[in-house]
């Protein structure tokens, strides 16, 4: 059976790092399924590479060995570490991210012992050879020592009040549609039912109901859908919403009930 | 051995679409090549899409199974289909696409039966469950209702009379050739020997010899040859055609016999 | 087994030329790891591929096949080669790249045989097809004549005086970074323990200590360091420095010891 190795980093070029890490992993085995899941997530974005993984890896089977080379540069503070989750692993350090990537405690966290590492490119050493280990069966514990927890960032949440959900733009898709942070769930709790308003970025922008599909709108007409990952999604069909309306990660989106 | 399965999209950020569709292939199948094809079609262009998909299939082996998600979104009118030819498989929305993918009838087109579908990704549930049935050796029949033919747009044809062609360009390549709709055939066949001249997009772009090579010709300087598909390309020796000139697909390329 | 075969070119756009090239490989040998290294150096860019490909291929287990298309057109003064060094193999064309992939003579160099080559995407059928016949154990002789040399390039090297080195960026990478080719021996060599002062293009940027690592600097401070290639790299911790400072590829590094 095949191990399976996944990759999320920011080398937007495709450049000669890429290639050093999956000649190294091939080095050490051959017969592995080496998937980019992307290499262009923006330079240092730790929230765009979590938003990633997180809507990726449920997909993947049991065993999977994540590789997330975003902010990868290790330090004390920052050290390389191994978090196991749902029979997944993941490698990156520890910077924040998986406090954005996962909403539970994982299963365990391993501090990667550090051998002879490379300062400057610590996933072409430190990482490779952890995923090396894992795909062969050594259990994580053998990697370095366990810890309680890892470093957390607060993911942004919608802010709430009786009649008002204010919400973030998160991700710009390929198509320029915006989503957000609002969940289906939410939306519908607070919102029992009443009529909306969705405004988007400034008053002028305002959408007053949900559509089911994309093509169901008029081609440049703004629409709002609860996309595959259940959150809301600001979207023209035929694509360009955030190019249109100047959206971007972090963009507000609020939502009035009445 | 390993079954093929293809992605050509317009997902151009590698999305988290492409992520997600590669976990939900490999949870079903480890032992499979995904191939991606590009990611980095224009996003809504289905004649790009089909220009790649129809010159690149023919190299790939038998029971090779391709995903197009290019203009993906289901309906009563574009449903989700599968289509056989020589022996390969190819799965996409009923959007037009395969009319330009395919000047002769296929062998077989089904229409898939929709489950629980996620309506604002269909490439997930649909085609990854697809291409799942077909490479376990599902046979066709039981993915859907036979259907006898798909819908079609008419591929853009030159214009002939007795001394003149009038094509277009139909691809721009990464070294910005401009590869237009004027095959070889039909340039001989016409010209029957004679003197022409080939004017791109205007009158003061003129090229009179097709070249057999890039670099017999100085570094700069426009060229015409018949290109690996052997259709009349418009080039420079250096690359940059297309920008030099400000060639776009839809441009005028003529070529007048005398 | 699986056989690997890397791809580096130029066809930024996952050209159709990638699938193509993909689909023969598959279709002769479908167990095959086929891997990405990149397609996005830059057209024609010699030294660019040579770069990466020499900071690669080192990472890769023997027997692997590497296909370089940049520039690979082939004429009588440039020929298809194939080049065999430790134990791995390189197709391309012999304009020069291998002069500065490198430093030491090859353990064989082969022209290839032509057979029935489309002039225009040399790639597609003699690299394909003596690719496949390497990791089908074909015997290098049997693809053409033995060569006694490549075209070579010469490498821009520093120039060195008492107390003065004059290097050239030679690669920028997916942060910004300028990577140098004045390495870490040259610099303690002429050096010799004495003080220094880097000068990054002008006069005006200076630096005047080695770092360990990106972070432990300020963000947006300029920095050099010696990167996992034991290359001077001029950098900012958070990226950009080639933005910033407009350098490129040529661009001079210079070092006054004092």
């Amino acid at each position: 059976m095949m191990p399976i190795i996944t990759l999320t980093t920011d080398w937007n070029k495709n450049d000669f790092y890429t290639g050093a890490l999956k000649g190294k992993i091939l080095s050490h085995y051959r017969e592995v399924q080496i998937i980019d899941i992307t290499h262009q997530i923006k330079s240092f974005n730790i929230p765009e590479a979590a938003f990633v993984v997180r809507n990726t890896y449920p997909h993947f089977p049991e065993d999977t060995v994540h590789i997330i080379a975003v902010k990868s540069e290790t330090s004390s503070k920052n050290p390389p570490i191994l978090v196991k989750k749902e029979e997944q692993y993941f490698l990156a350090a520890d910077n924040g991210i998986f406090g954005l990537i996962f909403q539970e405690n994982p299963d365990q966290i391993i501090q990667i012992d550090k051998t002879s590492s490379i300062p400057t490119f610590p996933t072409l050493d430190i990482y490779a050879e952890a995923a090396r280990k894992i795909i062969s069966g050594v259990s994580p514990e053998k990697l370095g020592e366990e810890k309680r927890d890892f470093n957390k960032r607060i993911p942004l949440r919608p802010t709430i009040d009786e009649s008002v959900i204010i919400g973030r733009v998160v991700y710009i898709d390929s198509y320029a549609n915006a989503i957000t942070n609002i969940s289906a769930d939410l939306f519908y709790r607070v919102g029992n039912k009443r009529k909306f308003q969705i405004f988007v970025q400034s008053n002028t922008n305002k959408i007053n109901k949900i559509s089911k599909t994309y093509n169901e709108n008029p081609e440049g007409e703004l629409l709002a859908l609860f996309n595959s990952l259940n959150l809301l999604e600001v979207a023209m069909n035929g694509g360009n919403a955030a190019q249109i309306l100047a959206l971007d990660t972090d963009s507000t989106v609020r939502v009035r009930f009445y």
